[in-house]
């Protein structure tokens, strides 16, 4: 039973509290897109979702893939075709690209926002357009105008679709060792090697596949640093097959629908991207805005998963209140909704979705300003925010995401369990989202070993910024004050532990190692109630049902959700020690 | 790739550490298994789990169970019979049952501990016996003599098999609501219903099953104080039908070669267990080992998770130490290992499974001296340690173990979530122990609303007192003192939390529902406090690698998990508020 409603309202009271009009729709080339033609745009886009992805989400998991191993190629459950064709008619998956190459120009903010919902309707569905995504923005800012005219449009439209060829057996983690080689031929290159884990690397959707490959040249330095960026399509020009293709399919836990390959490169004609040797540049901007999307997935799937565990609950009768004064003398059992438990584990799902849907409304937000925005330092500081950001929605909201769909299945007991329900499913699809696109510690590392020294701790000073901007507005709101001081509080404690962790880091880097991963929720905790802050601040605007609904479930995650973040600190405080002092032939 | 090895050494460990051969060896119906000859029999039945039932666990869950809807039968995975049989002939399943009736009279705690590594290798399987074991346990209790005649002999061999037929559509955790009807008819009952999930319900393993039903006799008062339990054999003793069928299976995340099946009953006889109306008693004795058993699935599947994250990390190499000095030469890349952050991992899941099997094992023993000691006070001392501790066991074991996969598959990155390793069929295998037997919420209602005000508050009283003694034992032991001295404030914390519990649950039930979860992790944090000294003052009575060892994780155990105690305690103290002021219109 699937019963998946697009949360329309809350994007739309999200992309409010987080002025898209003031900060997006402002921005001259976005002039076309005020709040209401984005809201149209999204519910046009949610319908789409609802009536033809959803229906095809049980059956993709079920069905699964099929590897034909006579023509190596792979067949889609039935009526992904269908459905990717009327994707690509609908022009979703250009909505935020340039109309020089038939997208519909829209801000960044909207596809973002979008993507929940495309997601939460079919996870293993959104993985084709989402590397698509990816790929054409890699190719937007580091390719040639060659290979823009040449590849640009057709990814745009969905005729062709991307991947991303990074890991091999030997490298996930650790790109630096990777192998596969790519010699020089006149104008291309050809490249020769074996990737893995290689996500919708072939498949039935598109006429052709476009695989962006990191490959080393022959004169290549070792590591990291001698890395360079290709294009590769499936097909050339020429309509002649260029050397690519599946060498068989992973069998996973979940996302049954969305394939994933090992892909093998035998001579094939590939074009660079870029500069040689500096292929990190060009991948870590298609990674970047995946990191996102890999945060919007737990939201999603956390959120999908809520609302059928509420409805079973709103459903479900089952002992007596606690409280005799409740009892429903009509039934002999009361709606589960009465027991508080029941409420704490909804609430627990409920406060934090709603948190990160505005955090990543107010990451989307930042990122057109820092491409878009006229003002240079306005640019910067949006820039800074989204670096710092990124990490932290990409590790926090798939852990969480991942606990909450836990926790939902939790609140429908048994049912929840079987396959009557989706929740299960959602259980299975997400836990990959806490590994892909770097795992949560390799988040961890970067927060505190990258974003966090850049330009001598500006990051934090900037988003820091923003919070006592945030304090300073809300000063003759009596309303706010209970949040406010908390607010006040955790940020006091963040910027503590980082001064700590970041003494102790310089030294010794297995300090920071060892602290990151409880920094990084620190962090994250701290971030979503400046959130809540804000949506609150934007709730008394609005008034009535819905500013009661916000506080009311606010106050619970500042009561019940963010002293997490004292265990957190704490654990960050406590020094390597208890690991590295460990002899591990004891493990 | 399947490499779990029974964890013989650790349990030898702690049934010294908790003194079996002093509490349970010593019991006059036990003389003849002391430690040695436990350890022969527990590592007679490792080598056959691991030698029969480990090669079926991945095979089961791939072929699944098939329903014949001509027949309504169900088989099992290819190779379960043969290895049902094989266990049977071995005389495993009845252990710790009475020889007059055909078992080998062991100590229950050995049934307990084998249970680990049983569950461990094939948890599907295991299943079927640890269905069986409750319903003899249940018929040894309450049972009159002539039933234990006709029914205990062949279930104690394993002839023929029992289940739990407790839940219906309308009602799980709240069996008042249960509808299914007994009516009288000579020296037995004519029972009718349908029952829902129940495990092991139908298969082909053995010759008969024996359904323990829970059903109304026509005078029975409403709800829970009407219930009477019943034993429903499938096939009557002349051979008849006796009209119990299985209306088909559930299909689940997990377990998938443990048949979850409704259960219907047509005028099917039925013998009365124990007193009319009174069958929650029978249900309890039933369901308390069971609860505890469905601990142990935690720690079994969190090991076993272990064991494949460790061999994983051992062999993988990438990306370098961050400490320059530990940087290996030989290689591009350093071995998983020498990163803070996969230790830290690793210890959260090594730390906890071993305090996990210390606190089994001690419950385990305290259930063999509340049945068998001499002396009354003694009985009753082991039985409060054991009443107070099963909700925690379920609860917490079921909870951290789920977590602590999840743990196990985040250390092996995206190779976890493939089918390649057996992580995420654990995943998919111990979700459902949250849930089953009563859910983790109902066993923190358990221990708040019926444990904790049982006899005035005597067994929290019984179990302080063994914390007391032990602190009281180690005061010349400087080795354990930052150990103790940690136990100390923890066991003051709980008993504060306690206090303000009790006192506020008193006028307002409400107040403790909305804690009881929080409150339970709690309990179970401060108890695995205490397991951690106990074993830590008998491996000071070893000393080189195992006492080095068992402090190394003691330490990380103390501070890295143990700090959670001060969120929980936290949480606690909340009060109802943040979900009982929820208006819920705004779920």
């Amino acid at each position: 039973m699937q019963i998946y409603k697009s949360p329309n309202a809350d994007i739309k009271f999200n992309l409010e509290a987080f002025d898209y009009e003031g900060q997006v729709a402002s921005i001259e080339e976005f002039a076309d897109f005020d709040l209401d033609m984005a809201m149209s745009l999204l519910e046009e886009h949610s319908r789409f979702c609802e009536g033809e992805l959803l229906p095809l989400n049980e059956k993709g998991d079920r069905q699964g893939l099929k590897f034909n191993s006579d023509d190596l190629s792979v067949t889609l459950p039935d009526g992904f075709k269908e459905a990717y064709d009327a994707y690509c008619e609908a022009g979703f998956g250009g909505l935020s690209f340039s109309p020089e190459y038939g997208g519909t120009g829209a801000p960044l903010t909207l596809s973002c926002v979008a993507s929940e919902v495309l997601i939460a309707t079919n996870k293993s569905f959104s993985m084709c357009p989402g590397l698509t995504t990816g790929l054409i923005e890699a190719l937007e800012a580091h390719g040639s105008d060659e290979l823009k005219e040449r590849f640009l449009e057709k990814m745009i439209t969905g005729e062709w679709t991307g991947t991303m060829c990074l890991t091999e057996p030997q490298c996930g983690t650790d790109l630096g060792l990777l192998t596969t080689k790519a010699i020089p031929e006149g104008d291309h290159y050809r490249l020769t090697g074996s990737k893995i884990w290689i996500t919708f690397g072939e498949h039935n959707l598109s006429q052709n596949i476009v695989h962006l490959v990191l490959a080393r040249l022959p004169d290549a330095p070792p590591g990291i640093k001698g890395i360079s960026v290709f294009l590769v399509p499936k097909i050339l020009d020429d309509g002649s097959m260029n050397g690519v293709t599946c060498g068989g399919l992973e069998h996973k836990m979940g996302i049954h629908a969305s394939p994933t390959c090992v892909i093998n490169m035998e001579n094939s004609v590939g074009y660079l991207v870029g500069v040689p040797h500096k292929g990190m540049r060009a991948m870590f901007t298609m990674m970047n805005n995946a990191r996102l999307n890999v945060g919007v997935e737990g939201l999603s799937l956390s959120d999908a998963a809520y609302q059928h565990a509420l409805a079973f609950a709103k459903d479900r009768r089952q002992s007596r209140s606690l409280d005799p004064a409740k009892r429903d003398p009509d039934h002999a059992a009361d709606n589960i909704l009465v027991h508080p438990d029941v409420r704490r584990m909804l609430l627990n799902v409920k406060s934090t979705n709603e948190a990160m849907r505005g955090l990543i409304t107010y990451i989307a937000i930042n990122i057109d300003r820092s491409h878009h925005h006229a003002d240079e330092a306005e640019r910067q500081k949006a820039d800074d925010i989204v670096a710092l950001l990124t990490p932290i929605v990409k590790s926090y909201c798939t852990e969480r995401g991942f606990e909450n769909v836990s926790e939902c299945m939790q609140v429908m007991g048994g049912a929840g369990f079987t396959q009557d329900w989706p929740v299960e499913q959602y259980l299975r699809d997400i836990r990959i989202a806490l590994i892909y696109e770097g795992t949560n510690h390799i988040q961890a590392l970067d927060l505190v070993g990258r974003k966090l020294p850049r330009h001598g701790g500006r990051l934090l000073q900037t988003f820091m910024g923003e919070v006592t901007a945030l304090i300073r507005s809300s000063k003759d709101t009596p309303e706010l004050a209970e949040f406010v001081s908390e607010l006040k509080n955790r940020s006091k404690q963040l910027q503590q532990v980082t001064m700590s962790l970041a003494g102790r880091g310089m030294s010794d880097q297995e300090e920071a190692g060892a602290a990151a991963s409880n920094y990084l929720n620190l962090f994250a905790l701290t971030t979503l109630s400046y959130i809540w802050c804000r949506q609150l601040q934007h709730a008394l605007t609005i008034g009535g049902a819905v500013q009661e609904a916000k506080f009311q479930t606010a106050r619970y995650f500042f009561k019940m959700i963010l002293p997490e973040a004292d265990l957190y600190a704490k654990l960050a405080e406590v020094g390597k020690a208890p690991m590295m002092d460990f002899n591990v032939d004891y493990l």
